[in-house]
């Protein structure tokens, strides 16, 4: 399925989270085996290419495509979380969202020394959280082997603040 | 591999999140590429067994093992979610935890009229959180097929909060 075809499966909602905002919903594309399937195949040739060892998925909706991309490739996953969820030794890391702060753990344990993690989240807005992400897989010691989003906001120049990473996204919006 | 094998990738982590609770950390599973298709190739039998027509995720640790199911059974994936991130038209459920209340969303076009929904989440504990994502997939005109979990706490009598429907467990814990 081309990616034009892919985009009928994603639905514009007006003013959400907060007015001005156009919201790209992508449930009615989780909806769709099919759809859903060609943007797993998209990321996985693009994890495949970048020699990915394992798969971090960014809490919550990462999780939707980062775990089928990891089982596809029969890696380990990896979940990045919000505060409080990871139950072991873990690492945080503060990072600052277009209002207020976030944080996002890691296990300590999470990825052997220099291992090649994939970093995997539903869209590329601002960076910050995939960002966030990527310091923190290098924190405990692995290598980015790349980022991929099923959507990006290209608008946002999300690729400027991971200008070290490769970056793949399956769709754009400007 | 074994149930049994397969409890050497769950980890007992004390006093988390609270004091007096031994939590089951199943991140070691996730990590290990065969002990995470084993847990998923066991759901996906029941899942078949129940003539399921729609994976239902349960967020967020329920999309680690919802969505990698849904696309191996080709099946159209429906998160259910915290409060204020579902962004169309939606049904919303408050219940009861064990201190205090939550509440869970469903999109209200999430599934056909009478469409056979399997619900999925990593753990099964008292059933608050299954019970409610279950009246919802009732509430937006679909049935409930059954639900499974990588985990069950049985001492926690879930199946009890769940007796209307067919419950399905990977691993149990005492």
């Amino acid at each position: 399925m081309r990616a034009m075809d892919l985009k009928r499966f994603v639905r514009d909602i007006a003013d959400f989270p907060v007015p001005g905002i156009l919201f790209r919903d992508i449930t009615p594309l989780l909806g769709d085996g099919a759809a859903f399937a060609a943007v797993l195949a998209a990321l996985e040739r693009d994890a495949r290419a970048r020699e990915a060892e394992a798969i971090v998925g960014i809490e919550s909706r990462g999780f939707i495509f980062g775990a089928p991309l990891a089982v596809s490739l029969g890696l380990p996953f990896v979940p990045v979380r919000k505060p409080g969820k990871l139950p072991a030794a873990r690492m945080s890391l503060e990072y600052a969202l277009e209002y207020g702060e976030s944080q996002l753990d890691i296990h300590a344990d999470a990825l052997r020394p220099a291992q090649r993690a994939y970093i995997v989240d539903d869209l590329l807005a601002t960076g910050g959280t995939a960002r966030a992400a990527a310091k923190l897989v290098e924190l405990v010691g692995g290598t980015v082997a790349g980022a991929g989003f099923a959507i990006e906001l290209t608008g946002l120049d999300g690729r400027g603040k991971l200008s070290e990473y490769a970056v793949y996204s399956v769709l754009q919006y400007g």
